[in-house]
């Protein structure tokens, strides 16, 4: 999977454009900062609700690279929440930006004129809402953006005729789609008030410099009231270190500028594998700080239950729903028949330790799709402990990907149908075989 | 696995004992009633600590059938409980109270004089502490005596040279770990005060007539300590309703005295299985109240995580530690290359139904092993859910099957011991293959 | 799976028809005698080719039961074949001979005057060739009316709708399938012979009283040539003896009157499971006549490759391909992690013995579907040997089941198309999940 | 696995030696031509009976690297071997050599003063008989250095410690058994001559000069009888190819100086990876000329029945035993729920095709354990079809890994023992779960 981290080597950051057009690329720096929402629960299911102390003014848009047709919905997205939502500014990574900005009538946002190891880090202080055109490899990519942030803006994520298990909406829907996400936990009384401030009427070109939150009640339009408010899946993520030897952290932000120096999440699973090594990889696996066992394996994936369809899934793991609070370990070709793959507990720590008794030195860690490249050799720890997704203190819903969930008007009880659905959909789960009984 | 509710048909209801001596076997309905323990959470991990609002006083014994050297163990035992606690009175199930009660000098008690279907609710209604001897087929017998209670009494179970993943302690500990159950939650305070309490000179004669609870100021000796508390790991069990075609209920007590007509308990899980039928049964399986898949296949299996390494891992189902709060659905002999087994949050109703397409008239539906014997034909519905097992207003720790985990002194960090030690010793799990490396 | 061997028991055996008129159920034993094809090796694969001493007579018409549409496609399969190939004469089984006599202007043969246990005795005696309309399981209730023959008629299946991996050609197709069988192997020269033989004018009445082989010069009409043979591929099926523990054989034709009274044969699998005996079964296993191992499970599966996309693919047992020669032995539930499915070779004697450790007395032994009833306890032994389908002294081919293979005009080297058809289209096999890459 | 072929850049080249001292290290060159056994069939059992034209001369002795008393049980080995068989030559690996030539007080033989690339055919022309020191992976280094080979000599195996699935004898039997398989086939006629051949007296120094086969009536002592011919099991290899999408081979030896250009073959298997590739391969799976499917997975797996307990094993295979004339399709984490692992007849060709489709272009083939290193890319194909082992047109068996299987004095029947003893003792098969029933 191609990561943003890598983008800095990509030829158009020479092409940089600072002219003054409305055809802008503007830094991000200049954005208000962002707004954390609330996520409350509520009575009918595991869902929550998502609630907006005031409207998101920042949205990162994400696409899938090098699809043209997702191109042009990017562009037609895009101007559609400029024209509708005037004050909502735009973010895009640095590449996308440069593709479309001269075909957008007003000034975007990107990252490439900051150094490049701040870009995680600013994004993670401007972002209020994310929305993703693509599969689910493109969902992973903006979740791997904030692979480094405590907390992850909220995404809508629209499928463009991929399937995937982590899309929700079809491009179709868009229009409601993001005034349901924008409005939501709006009151009606703020609502009904008329729109008369007058910065809205000074044109887009303003929007940046308005530091004071926007409130809904400078919305033109009613609220779509209390029951359409957007329905969150909050997905635990993994929290991810990886230790030298001598107990050095290995993964984790390049340079000390990095606000939170600390563990990696990931979405949906770090694997250890022996990639180009003919030998198998011997490790010991500790759960909650005890030896389980040696595994001898090709290797070895730590999956959330997000992640239970993808890799792990191949490996012989089961299926788990992203709302059962756990952790998977499941061998890749172990050397035993008798591995059968394991749910754990969410905050039971587990770690993968590579054996001295590895010939090899050579071993594979990769966090969602990217490799971490150095210092991984014999005795190092992969150490695996399950996102907190509430306070422990205040009971509040505050960490994992806060997924935005489809549903349908008016069958609040249809709303889990898209897990049950991609099971069908997607894995053709339980097709039968032979005759007809 | 032979049940309690089956033995009115054993022939010594005839020779029931009224005799006034001393080895009497007198009836359970006179015994005080229930206390009930509070579970309260660690700062170590997830199990709970065990507290008394005063120390119990009623304990059914349950010990393993048609094995003369656990009847010896449980007589010493017995022997031991009774002049080390003579407040404590002993409960045994009928047909071991008569086994037994020749060669125990103080009476017993047991549920063979009341009519057949109060047994259970006069059990669950006297029982403040359960302890079995033998494996884990005893512990399911024991907690199948409380599948229609919501709050079943702590468990101290003896493993008796049989490995098993629910018994925890070795039968030489029997002392120690008494003690540690008995004198969970005192407060050293009350512990240090002399026994001096009348009563307790006049003989276990007396023991039954006393109904103001003991107090921990009338023990003999020191309390063990704050941190000797017993530890408790609460198993989730299902909630299980079995319906016929037309509604009714077809599971549950047989008769209106029953004070709960309403689910059975599992602590393992309950199967829909062909049985004798040589037709593969047809399933419609719902998930959240949707349609999941209509499954053909030899049968179905809900588990707890308990039961993870019972049926469901013969079948091929992952192991789920028992402290993951989720069913899992596994198919047994499914024609389908596809149907990978599931992993659902706890509290997601999962309803099996035996479709109209079935030809055959005959499925078997059991439960922890007990088999629903009548009512079951096409348009059969099995409905379960996980138990909660905290109170959802209070935050109390309430339901489930305590067990009571084997700590070793000093070690407070060794607890979790049992269930990773069970992996390496009852599953030869990740038993390497080949040469080595 | 409905048997022959029950139908003594339906109501139709009391209104037998004895009428003089042509539309007649005549006794088979008025039918000549069977004529056995030889099998030839072929250059370019595995597959044999079927060669007719002289042209066929009596053809054994098997359809799926309860199914009006199948009922009238045979009666217009038939009226085919009488009017087309006016010297062969069709056997039905009994209630098939009923239903549709009455429809048909001219005799049909079956077995229902004749003692029951005589029917698989005449039919193996008379039945030049079957045919089939239905799915697998009409094959193989076809194949089991020959569970006790050494040598199986050639098999021409029409998979009528139904899919499934035994069938091989389309109902639509029946007058070339028919003719390509019925011509396989006559000699050009003596299919260019014009066809007068005054007998065959004489009309269909007459045909039953021809007791020398027809010729090849009798039919209309030129042979189908050298390469449009009819290929076969040989199913090799399982000998299968049950055994009490006394060592009498339990399996076998009921009465001394049976030719063979040996092994039954099975196209399939025999199967050997816990049935309604809630109890896991503990099977000693042989290999070769030396113990592999003590399995304890809910049941075991000796399966042909054929067969291994039956119960043993939902056991969890892998694809072999009809040609591997070999047996399968696949676990049902084992309580073992470690169990993994073996292939071994056919020649290999396995047996499995119902070990006297075994508390419950119930275990079900079924042979590709039928029950075997009594006797059936601790103790017993099943033996299964593969069929040997070459004669180790001559080298000819002989045994097995002869599954007549649907080629396509032309293209003899798309002959092989119907198994990895059949994967892909029955099996549903390789379905991918997941984003597309 | 570190193999032969890579010993040219090993230190000891530069050291070898031409001294005239009796610790020679000699060429191969120098030895009398292969002696070729034959193998008859045997009466009971699908084991084959070696029989030497004349007693054999050169035996190629490996061992385990690295392991210093695997080193000195070779040095006492071979000196047992010189003094009792003085006619036989020892060939050495050019390391092993040069390890021990300095302990043996008698000329050894090996290839290393040879073009490297005419080892492994000097190897082929000169080795009667191979025996190894060491496990699983000494063996299979042993073979691959017949990769190219047709006929690979017998292979007396000793497990010196190490459990594995082909090693056969214990070190402390290497008399009776370097005996048994010297003696295998010789006639006790022939036996009973005195041994008064004058150049047996001469001493060992001459025996590489005599060209004449040596005769059995040069044996001192009787020949150990008819029922005591070596048994072999004829281990079925698979054929490699693999071709750029040109259609030019890759593999195969590397200079037109080899006499077999062609396919290499295999003992265990042929395997496709992504190696250190993130992107899942797509591979089009060709069976029998026909596209089978398109796998999106890590890799696939062509396995003959003996790798069937190896990487195919790991990655959800079923067992084979090495007698089922079979070829195992295995896919290594396949991206779908429904690719059941295959076993096709090992005369069916295979191909695996590297997918125009694949974005990344690594991809990794091992044949064996040696990774072929160049020229693997998008439309690259393997080629795989199971060597004949049986010469179609005499009938004689000729191919395959003879490996000479261990039998027990005076038990005949006995001698299977080695692949069952092997299930249970290495793969720890079917070790049961749970309490005991």
């Amino acid at each position: 999977m191609k990561s943003f981290v890598r983008s800095r080597d990509l030829p158009w950051r020479r092409c940089f454009s600072h002219s003054a057009t409305r055809r802008d690329i503007k830094s991000i720096s200049e954005l208000p900062d962002r707004i954390l929402p609330s996520y409350q629960e509520t009575r009918q299911n595991d869902l929550l609700c998502l609630q907006w102390p005031s409207p998101p003014r920042n949205v990162l848009l994400t696409k899938k690279n090098n699809t043209p047709g997702i191109t042009e919905s990017l562009i037609e997205y895009a101007q559609h929440i400029h024209s509708t939502y005037p004050s909502m500014n735009m973010i895009l990574e640095p590449h996308a930006a440069e593709e479309v900005h001269s075909q957008l009538p007003f000034p975007i946002f990107t990252t490439n004129d900051t150094a490049h190891d701040r870009a995680p880090t600013l994004l993670s202080h401007k972002t209020d809402l994310i929305s993703t055109l693509g599969g689910d490899g493109t969902i992973l990519r903006a979740s791997a953006l904030f692979a480094h942030a405590p907390t992850v803006p909220p995404i809508l994520s629209f499928g463009m005729g991929t399937l995937g298990f982590l899309g929700e909406w079809k491009f179709r829907e868009y229009k409601r789609a993001f005034r349901e996400v924008y409005m939501s936990g709006a009151s009606d009384a703020y609502a009904s008030i008329d729109c008369t401030s007058p910065y809205l009427s000074s044109g887009t070109a303003l929007a940046t410099e308005i530091s004071p939150p926007t409130s809904y009640a400078s919305i033109r339009g009613k609220s779509m009231g209390k029951t359409r408010n957007a329905r969150i899946l909050l997905r635990n993520r993994l929290r991810v270190g990886v230790f030298s030897p001598s107990g050095s952290r290995i993964n984790g932000p390049s340079t000390s500028s990095s606000p939170n120096p600390g563990d990696t999440y990931a979405l949906n699973e770090v694997i250890v594998h022996r990639g180009s090594s003919p030998h198998l990889k011997i490790l010991e696996i500790y759960v909650g700080g005890r030896l389980l066992t040696e595994a001898v394996a090709d290797g070895m994936i730590i999956s959330s239950p997000t992640g239970s369809t993808a890799y792990s899934l191949s490996s012989g793991g089961s299926i788990v729903h992203p709302l059962v609070s756990s952790l998977l370990l499941t061998p890749i070709c172990p050397r035993s028949l008798s591995f059968r793959p394991l749910v754990l507990p969410a905050n039971t720590p587990i770690t993968l330790r590579l054996s001295e008794k590895n010939r090899g030195r050579e071993v594979e860690v990769s966090i969602d799709g990217v490799r971490i490249s150095k210092g991984v050799g014999v005795g190092m720890e992969v150490r695996v402990l399950g996102e907190e997704i509430r306070d422990r203190r205040t009971g509040e819903w505050c960490g994992g990907v806060p997924s935005i969930v489809r549903g349908v008007v008016g069958t609040e009880e249809k709303e889990e149908d898209h897990w049950v659905g991609g099971l069908n959909a997607l894995l053709k789960f339980n097709y039968p075989f032979g005759e007809e009984v």
